[in-house]
């Protein structure tokens, strides 16, 4: 019985090592086209920074490891070019061809494209290791002075602090209205703002046609930074006969099967459900990758596992200060047949003798249920833990006036005694 | 149409407050005995330390400020000796009676006595502003240099803490076998350890009959702080007529309602529900009786609320650790009828380069429905918004493997890519 994985990073690997742990017989065989596995791409923006001196810290496991510690064969430099499921076979770019029994792919995600130039020598991405090797050594070796990051998501955030702390200008152009992606004026005026008192200029509404050698649109530069979001690698699994779903990405269920028997996707590859609005959403990210891999490896293995979906979380460090969102907008939510409300509130992170810094608390909850549909914190900290309250609230798909009545930790080195996530929820139940 | 509150800290100005902004018009009268309102309780430990310089600091409202502000009256030194419910009067020490149509109880609640000695000139509580207050300055005046504690709640390691900042050898003694009243030898052991490498050391299992002026059973000592727990002060009730609750304190329904008519009780003189357990308990916290007094408030001037009750929530920081609990401890549970499991992990609360340092969750779930009754978070950082985030879970009653799927946030600056919330999760559904 033999369980081939093609992708050797997040969704892959969890997939390949889950299956290990259920089934200590199973064969298993990763094929990962690229030259490294399992490295840590969130990591890449922090590489290029400085903080992380070298981009073999990312790396969190070898092939070696995989083959002495988990007994699972890592082949790189393998890439797929054909699944012929009704042989049960994937051919390599070589012409070998591999037979499965099961099979999961975690072929993951590309940058979009499409924009004129984007093959130029200054022009980079933020995706793969070697992306960022590619550009740490060319900020190393070119000195450029003026980058012009191209996508306001949230690894173009991270590119455009990584790269004013290397001490360039840096302007980010967006096509849509606002940053994140998230349909959020006032969060978006928020950020540009704080993005401008660190130097960086945001340029939104402006849709990019081509890129010239020294300069994008209107502003000069003699470096770019594309991160104009993901699509899925899918093009191997759709020729295959493999189902794709409404968000362009592969569609599984909640065992993450495709439609062909035995064939299991997970991953940046794959799209999954949004648990707010209980449709499909395409959300690539390493923590739900590795989730979807680790319950795809279960499965391919025998067991029964499944992986309901996500609420939409983020967060991001711009310039010292963290910005955590979870489940939709106002926008979002409207658009999704909701009648929401929501309110924004400012208050303190913790009592004024622990330092207390502002933080601000939206949450978004429809007005004919109550039912809480989204939130986003920014501050200087703690940021990760309550945007994770709501988060957790959003899958218990709690209603605003039980969140209201939380019973969150108190103790001055903390937060204050009306914690701001409660003061927030007060004055959303007084709108309701 | 008068509402009376007895009681001016936490509370009885959250209920006056809530009133206020339910009614306009009604007529609002606050008497509290001592002599000033409205102060932060758990402030008293950092005052102690000398981090907040002033105790004024710790008084959030004047009288004078609810007057103005919110045309509520407040009586200090007015302490209510009777409460006549036939007649709808309370009467105050010196003989004036005051009628009421509507009265909130928030007589709060002090600390355990009935220790010989309790009352000798070097023996100190940490309760009220004015206790702060003279023990502060018997630090300044008599130079204490060996103090013991009774009491290892964390109002006992608060002051531990503090004390031991403040240059005293400091004896932590307790009679019960474990730390912070939760019934988990491990986590007493990690405890115990940490005080130790501060020059604290824990007598526990220690029953102190009585306090000599020179030393607290073996431990000699200049300076006694009494922490020994806190009972109800709901003695006025009961002799009006009030309903005990099992617990001993003052029993409300979920509108803070007492057994008589338009008498509500709210804070540390009543009972909550234990959202766990599905029994009443009582769980004197400054947050639960904001809560609290909030619903009594606004049901008190004809709105329509309610508070459930709590799910245990309580959070400490010692010597710079923190350490959050809630819900049930394995032997509580068992106790309780369930037929819990646990896990306790360690792991890192951040990425190696952002200066990841160890953290320790654990979990407790019951085996026969798989239901998460508890946990504890300990670490140097994160440690409030991860017990919160299991604090959310006990509110939604959710299952061990729904919350081992949680869409927790992730970016190196903040977790890492399986939060260690998640990795003790999947410890947990393994065993169940």
């Amino acid at each position: 019985m033999r369980l081939v994985v093609i992708g050797g990073v997040a969704a892959g690997l969890s997939a390949a090592s889950r299956a290990r742990r259920i089934d200590a017989g199973l064969e298993i065989l990763v094929l990962e086209r690229g030259e490294t596995i399992s490295y840590g791409a969130c990591g890449l923006p922090y590489y290029l920074e400085g903080r992380v001196r070298d981009a073999a810290e990312l790396i969190v496991y070898t092939p070696e490891y995989f083959r002495k510690e988990r007994n699972i064969t890592v082949r790189t430099r393998a890439a797929v070019t054909e699944i012929a499921h009704a042989r049960r076979e994937v051919t390599l770019d070589g012409g070998e061809r591999i037979h499965y029994d099961r099979l999961v792919i975690a072929t993951g995600a590309r940058p979009y494209c499409g924009i004129e130039g984007a093959e130029l020598p200054h022009v980079f991405r933020l995706q793969t290791l070697a992306d960022g090797i590619a550009l740490k050594s060319y900020l190393a070796e070119r000195l450029p002075q003026r980058a012009v990051v191209i996508g306001a998501g949230y690894i173009g955030l991270e590119a455009a602090d990584a790269l004013r702390r290397n001490g360039l200008a840096v302007t980010i152009i967006d096509s849509g209205a606002c940053l994140l992606r998230r349909d959020d004026a006032e969060l978006t005026a928020i950020l540009v703002k704080h993005l401008k008192r660190y130097g960086v200029e945001a340029r939104l509404g402006t849709r990019v046609r081509s890129i010239q050698p020294d300069r994008v649109e209107d502003s000069p530069c003699d470096l770019v930074v594309l991160a104009t979001g993901l699509q899925p690698n899918a093009e191997l699994a759709f020729e295959a006969g493999v189902q794709r779903g409404i968000t362009g990405a592969i569609a599984v269920d909640e065992r993450m099967q495709t439609n062909l028997g035995g064939v299991y996707a997970a991953g940046d590859c794959a799209e999954t459900m949004h648990l707010v609005t209980g449709r499909p959403a395409y959300v690539p990210l390493g923590t739900t990758a590795n989730k979807m891999g680790r319950v795809a490896g279960a499965n391919a293995a025998g067991a029964r596992e499944r992986f309901d979906g996500v609420v939409g979380t983020c967060i991001v460090s711009v310039f010292g200060m963290g910005l955590g969102m979870t489940g939709l907008s106002v926008a979002q939510a409207r658009r999704e047949g909701f009648a929401p409300i929501s309110v924004r509130i400012e208050a303190r992170d913790r009592v004024r003798y622990f330092g207390g810094r502002p933080t601000s608390v939206e949450l978004v909850a429809d007005q004919k249920t109550g039912r809480l549909l989204g939130g986003v914190v920014m501050g200087e900290r703690g940021v990760e833990g309550r945007i994770n309250v709501i988060a957790t609230a959003l899958h218990a798909r709690m209603k605003a006036d039980d969140f209201e009545r939380l019973d969150l930790a108190y103790a001055p080195p903390f937060s204050t005694t009306w914690d701001p996530l409660l003061i927030a929820a007060q004055q959303l139940v007084h709108k309701l």
